[in-house]
């Protein structure tokens, strides 16, 4: 049979397999989910263990466990690592939006599967389970495959890098291959060539040791509130760019020519329509795909201080936090641009209050060698099932997992996504297109009957 | 027997009393405690009653209800009315401090009455009721009283206006007084002799009509939060001044002598170390004793938006929130400056957000007629009790009923306050003092005693 027919034969199959994943609540960062995590990970093993896969486990971390699986069928041949990751976001929103369906209810919805982790990454993971299971069954693998599939990617990785520090030798790879990133649209094929870096900081400003009545106090002593709306605000000037000394010191400034070589098919209006804003933002001078790929930023994700319930309390707060990420483009790292920030931020600060400036994660940015055989399989293997090349995309997110991965294992990502921007991968609703994770699997099979072709 | 013995007979009770009041969980802003409010209102009803006052009554409006209670001796005599309120803050607190003993469940620890409302303002409110018990079972009254108990004092009194218009008759009086200021020390005996105003806004920044991932869209996405902090920022100048235009044109500029005629004890070494600031803040040119009584002022009580739980979420929010409070000095009033925020805020919105503003309460700023034979019998009431006289205090809080009773019953407020500003009137560990509350019920005493020498 070939892989195309064998597909089609297990699709149903292939789906319901999913959506049981789907149902388990794998949400890293909150500390309630932690024997959800193991289940989520188990799962896999057993998905992966009835592939026949070999050396398939749990392995454990400082922090939520990694899973692992190989098949060598040749030493001499190449071996892609798949890394992915089991985790999901939290599924509370700030935006007053709901969920229309449970986020660990999976259910097919016109099309698209509706879960949280759907397309954020379990459903991109299981695309290469599929796969694997495919060539498996038909036309046999081309090269030899190993599994990293870890759950702590939604809080940045803080224990991966020990990991695989400490499992070299069982990871040793000739490229890592993932997919967690999207296509512009399910007509226009897209790779992701590259990514932006994160530093993720938390902020506090403190002033009075207790909250104070603002009738009494207020006017002599400083509100940390406005005072940090007052910093945070000093981080950008009238052009929108970042204010921090030194911040855009290591970053590539692309020529007209390259810019122009990235140029992708971009409707502003149709993106201000979808996002609901009645206008467009951002550094003076750039387009919206280059604000969102080639250029850092720098956003509050999240503040809070004094009286936020019901009704009106006149407090003069004692304490106020936010937290700030800033995404990195090539060649800032995150190391230089936290300690940057940090530093101006201190600094900033009026004498009459306290600051404190703690880093939570980030990752360095990432630019994909698209001259390696394993890049050029992946390209042809879109071409052969979109029917057309892929574009060369920017992306504005951070797998802040490859800068490290490369580091300790000295090879390369191939990024092969297969979502749409529009998936709400952080947000209530999160979905996943049949179509998508259909046409993952048979990408995904397509690259590695094309590889022999780039050996 | 004279009222001071009667007082010293029936100190424990006169305690006893106050502290099964302050159990009543009166929080006016949460709409849990509304039977509590109702509570509170009949236990001070049933407290009244059986001094022998009349038309001792709970009279609804459309929030919670007022107590009502007089004691007419002779029509041909002054009336004094007494307002106060039963409700209380809510119990939170922003800045990580907790009780040391549960809110509502009152001891005394130290000298001093800790529970929420005791001095603010439950306590002072009850200083009154056995003044009149002690004048009533003693030497008798000096002139007719009204008690006016109102229970949404800490909300703005939303429905107050429309109780006293539609009961004027009832309401009728020559003098309004009322205890919930503070003296400066408790050997520095003090009078408030002018109060703020308020002006309460709440505000809206949004953006997309969802929440996004930072990393797609961050860079060309207004971030609301960013927004927010910009022009709340902008609401100051580096002279920390407020910027909106017009802001200060009605401000009562006092002229050097009358400045120095204000001068208080103050040291702001010891103000600094109280609160544990490391240093002052506020218009450039103002004493501290000026920033927080004849300046006006412009603070954040409470800012939200994005991810505020544990861990890392990177969110572009849709929307950010924050509860704004002026206070104001005379000549401003609540409904010019709310209207001048409003649309100076809307104004400074860049057009990649949406604003919206809304009023949720406020109050004009108040000053007292010091040459009225109320203020001078009250003012010879505390030169009596303390040993000397009264200095006269600006005050930074704001009680927007005076204006307002001032405009429907015609007459003047004096303020006969007996909490201290350390009292923590609006945190954790609210207290006010034995020492006060007994003071506080003699000098009240004294001002009946005293006030027929004036008339």
């Amino acid at each position: 049979m070939n892989p195309k027919q064998y597909i089609e034969n297990h699709k149903e199959r292939f789906l319901s397999e999913l959506l049981e994943w789907l149902k388990i609540p794998s949400v890293s960062t909150e500390s309630s989910h932690t024997a959800d995590m193991k289940r989520a990970a188990e799962y896999l093993c057993k998905q992966l263990t009835s592939l026949g896969l070999e050396r398939v486990s749990v392995l454990p971390t400082k922090g939520h466990p990694v899973v692992f699986a190989q098949k060598i069928i040749n030493p001499s041949l190449p071996t892609v690592l798949i890394y992915g990751h089991y985790d999901v976001q939290p599924t509370d929103s700030s935006d007053g939006r709901t969920w229309t369906s449970p986020p660990f209810e999976p259910v097919v919805r016109d099309g698209k599967i509706y879960a949280r982790g759907a397309t954020d990454d379990k459903g991109q993971v299981y695309i290469h389970v599929k796969a694997i299971e495919t060539l498996l069954n038909t036309t046999g693998l081309t090269c030899n495959v190993k599994f990293l599939i870890e759950g702590e990617e939604e809080i940045g990785s803080p224990h991966l890098g020990e990991f695989v520090e400490q499992h070299r030798n069982l990871l040793q790879c000739d490229v890592i291959l993932i997919s967690d990133t999207s296509i512009l649209d399910n007509d226009i094929p897209s790779m992701t060539v590259s990514l932006r870096g994160l530093s993720y900081v938390e902020v506090e400003v403190s002033s009075a040791n207790k909250d104070l009545h603002s009738g009494v106090y207020g006017g002599a002593v400083a509100n940390p509130i406005n005072v940090l709306c007052q910093m945070i605000a000093s981080l950008h000037d009238a052009n929108r760019r970042i204010t921090i000394p030194g911040f855009y010191d290591n970053v590539i400034q692309l020529s007209e020519e390259e810019r122009k070589l990235r140029q992708v098919p971009f409707d502003v209006e149709e993106y201000k329509k979808m996002l609901g804003i009645p206008d467009v933002w951002g550094e003076k001078g750039y387009t919206v795909p280059e604000l969102t790929s080639i250029r850092p930023t720098l956003d509050v994700n999240g503040i809070w201080g004094g009286f936020t319930g019901e009704g009106s309390k006149t407090v003069l707060p004692s304490k106020a936090f936010a937290k700030i990420s800033m995404r990195l483009v090539p060649n800032q790292t995150c190391d230089e641009i936290t300690a940057l920030f940090t530093k101006y931020f201190l600094q900033i600060a009026p004498p009459s209050v306290r600051v404190k400036v703690t880093s939570r994660h980030g990752g360095d940015p990432y630019m994909t060698n698209t001259n390696s055989m394993f890049f050029k399989a992946a390209e042809k293997a879109y071409e052969r099932t979109f029917g057309k090349k892929p574009l060369y995309e920017g992306s504005g997110g951070s797998i802040p997992i490859i800068p490290m991965l490369k580091k300790h294992l000295g090879v390369d990502a191939v990024l092969m996504g297969f979502g749409l921007d529009s998936d709400d991968a952080h947000s209530p609703d999160e979905h996943f297109g049949l179509f998508n994770y259909y046409i993952g699997i048979q990408t995904v099979v397509a690259f590695y009957e094309e590889l022999p072709n780039f050996f």
